[in-house]
């Protein structure tokens, strides 16, 4: 074939050589012009249709680039088989609407993982952000360290060690976005052959994290001082995952007698780890905080994790662990390599945040706030302590209710939001289900209501639980 | 033991209770006061030390709280026993610098992950911001969808449908902070029954990232036109990683036939699937942008990753995989449960800067400085035409270099260096040594210099590699 005929016309955004190129492409795929056919030389096509030679020049890379023709030397341009042709269907008018079931809403919702909105540090957040932003010289904007800036962790590091008794150095926190991440990030690092022993009830969201990586996970039933080394001992768990600071979701917190046999527990086996998930150790309303199970490592066992997702607002996505110094070579072996999640835009923020003293200023702000609503709650929780006891109070944003009149975990959830008010049951937080605990029992996260709320939801669980 | 004599002094930032607290757990620590003693009643210590009784309470509850005592009904307060005591050591005075070695610095690096540092928007990025900042009423401050929010997932299927061809709705969308991370999850997802194909050489983070996970990947070395897929075929892979667009390092467009015997291959066994790594086709300098595998696959076996990171900058941590519809069940089964990774301000300042056509104006004025950095490049390589051929060109910002001098890739390399230049050998990317490809090769990334410096570093290299 010589001559192609293609009706060109001059238009705004389809310039001749894309013209060219959608006639020959178009025509290939009809078949009108065949595998193995030659095609006109350029210059033969640029003088037939009265267009420049780098205007058919173009066309024709564009449709050797996309195969559907080949440059033979010596010998011109062939049509290449394709066996099936695809065509890109035409763009849809609409997206089609994500379907998802939402679940209803209540008046009066106590999640369990709320904060109180207004308590975020929005004018100091946003001054910060603008200042990063207009002093950068551009350096923001490259790739940095996989580990998360050193000038932040050493922010942490030093942050840590204050509030939390933590020892570490800056080399030894990763920085990632949130805590599954870091959960991702480790289960890379260690590999596959740990059993992991967990509470039972417990955060629920490590637990799934570790079910969806392929862990065997041993749920085991705490006491009042939370995960039992006795049980752990007699178990095949090489690594176990506590939150000795304030228990999720019972709310107990360990004593130091049980953290040194934990922490005698993982020094006796050659290869045994704790994770210490210390997730909202900051808010405390009685005597000083406690610290840190890693403050009294001394044999270089735990993983720490925290994050500023409790502590500033969940869309802030930055966590973060602290490596016991013997597994730094595996992190660099292993898990180096996955670049940093976290921009080092908002690095530079919580930097900024942490150096500056806004953090701490927001903690004492924040225990007010929530010491408050905490307080509110149980006062008026007293007027129905015939019907329930309170539990797990004295730390973090949420409460636990035991129900003390016969009615079911299952009754008192559902006669509450029948009342408009959301709780949750303890169940929900269960690997399995419990064997020792016997008492019916409510979760009530208080971070997100104001007053006045509270004081109307607990007149509503009055009337819902009463006359049983 | 009744008494206990507590020298207590009024100083700011110790609370008296602090300091009763203080003294009995020295005490205890000590073993001047023994498992199993009495100590005072809070009464009898209050008149004692002349404090109020509240203060005495605080102090003990602490201690009950962190275990150095108990409680017993009726009773009193007992010593608990505590095998072996541990203390917080002092803070550190200074955190150990970390220890890194960092590469030497050339004045001339052809980095093949390298932007043009100033041809980031800052000014416009850094305007959203603000306008976001200033505009939100909290909600940004919240988690969001695991996926990432719709309204960006919606904006993303817009761009890709327009600017790749992909056919996909919100819903298929997963946003995360970074390819890695997004392999990460896959690898949650679809768990280890897979043996990966990938080009050998390839981009050498992804293969680290299978690799680290425990995948057995299969390399295959490619023909000018990419995977070839009758290797695949005799091969037991099942999943297949390309990147057609632009093959990294190498270059070399797929072309269509090549494209449709891949998605073949996809479609005829029962459970194969092809990831397609769209990386960086947004910068084609010849014709127009060549059409995603995913837009031809009518089998629903591609797995399209995409990222913002190479168009916009590296530190703007956000990719998105677009999931084949029929793996939408196993997502929302296996990986949905891991929280979104990018934070809910980037989200949106993203989906604003695509909304708002910034992103296509940011993309044509990259296409610009790209190409005149290409050309450049190009031009002055033609004084060594005799010393080597330049390969891969067209697209991305990098060029592929044969050496026809006989000089290897490393003798290649270490001259450049020595001239101050720093380039990449093609086996910094291989997963094993090739097997056919003879030609020494290296690799120039020239996206982060200036046409000057490109100008100079040619020159240099004439120097560096004549005469040999």
């Amino acid at each position: 074939m010589n001559e192609l005929t293609i009706s060109l016309t001059p238009k705004k955004g389809h310039p001749m050589y894309e013209q060219i190129y959608n006639y020959i492409r178009d025509e290939i795929q009809k078949g009108s012009i065949k595998a193995g056919e030659k095609l006109p030389s350029t210059r033969a096509l640029s003088v037939h249709l009265g267009v420049s030679r780098s205007t058919v020049d173009m066309a024709y890379e564009q449709l050797l680039a996309e195969g559907y023709m080949a440059s033979i030397p010596c010998k011109g341009y062939y049509v290449c088989e394709i066996d099936q042709l695809y065509k890109l269907p035409p763009a849809k008018a609409e997206q089609e609407e994500t379907k998802e079931a939402k679940s209803p809403k209540y008046p009066y919702e106590f999640t369990m993982n709320g904060i109180d909105k207004d308590g975020f540090p929005y004018n100091i957040w946003r001054k910060i952000s603008k200042n990063v932003l207009n002093e950068d010289d551009g350096t923001l904007f490259q790739l940095g360290d996989s580990q998360g800036q050193e000038s932040l962790r050493k922010e942490i590091a030093v942050y840590l060690h204050h509030a939390r008794g933590v020892n570490c150095q800056a080399n030894q926190i990763v920085v990632g976005a949130g805590n599954d991440y870091l959960l991702l990030l480790l289960h890379v690092m260690l590999g596959m052959k740990w059993k992991i022993a967990m509470d039972n009830p417990t955060y629920i969201s490590a637990y799934k994290a570790f079910e969806k990586m392929g862990y065997q996970v041993c749920p085991m039933e705490p006491d009042d001082k939370g995960m039992d080394p006795e049980q752990l001992k007699l178990g095949e768990a090489n690594l176990a995952y506590v939150m000795p600071s304030h228990q999720f979701p019972l709310g107990s917190v360990m004593p130091i007698k049980r953290r040194q046999e934990l922490l005698s527990w993982a020094a006796e086996g050659e290869d045994r780890y704790l994770i210490e998930d210390d997730y909202d150790s900051e808010f405390r309303y009685k005597g000083k905080p406690i610290p840190s199970l890693q403050g009294f490592d001394s044999h270089d066992r735990v993983i720490y994790l925290g994050t500023f997702s409790r502590s500033l607002a969940p869309a802030i996505r930055i966590s973060y662990m602290v490596l016991p110094k013997r597994l730094l070579k595996q992190y660099e072996k292993q898990a180096k390599s996955f670049s940093v999640t976290v921009s080092r835009v908002d690095q530079k923020i919580l930097e900024v945040f942490l150096r500056d003293g806004h953090f701490e200023r927001h903690l004492n702000r924040m225990r007010g706030i929530y010491r408050a609503k905490h307080d509110c709650l149980l006062n008026e929780l007293r007027s129905i302590h015939d019907i329930c006891r309170v539990r797990g109070e004295n730390a973090g944003v949420h409460i636990v209710i035991e129900m003390k009149n016969g009615m079911n975990e299952q009754e008192a959830v559902r006669r509450a939001k029948d009342m408009g008010v959301r709780l949750y049951g303890l169940s929900d937080y269960c690997i399995k289900p419990l064997e020792k605990r016997g008492i019916p029992t409510v979760l009530m996260g208080y971070a997100s209501l104001k007053e006045e709320e509270i004081k109307e939801a607990v007149s509503r669980l009055k009337k819902a639980w009463s006359g049983f």
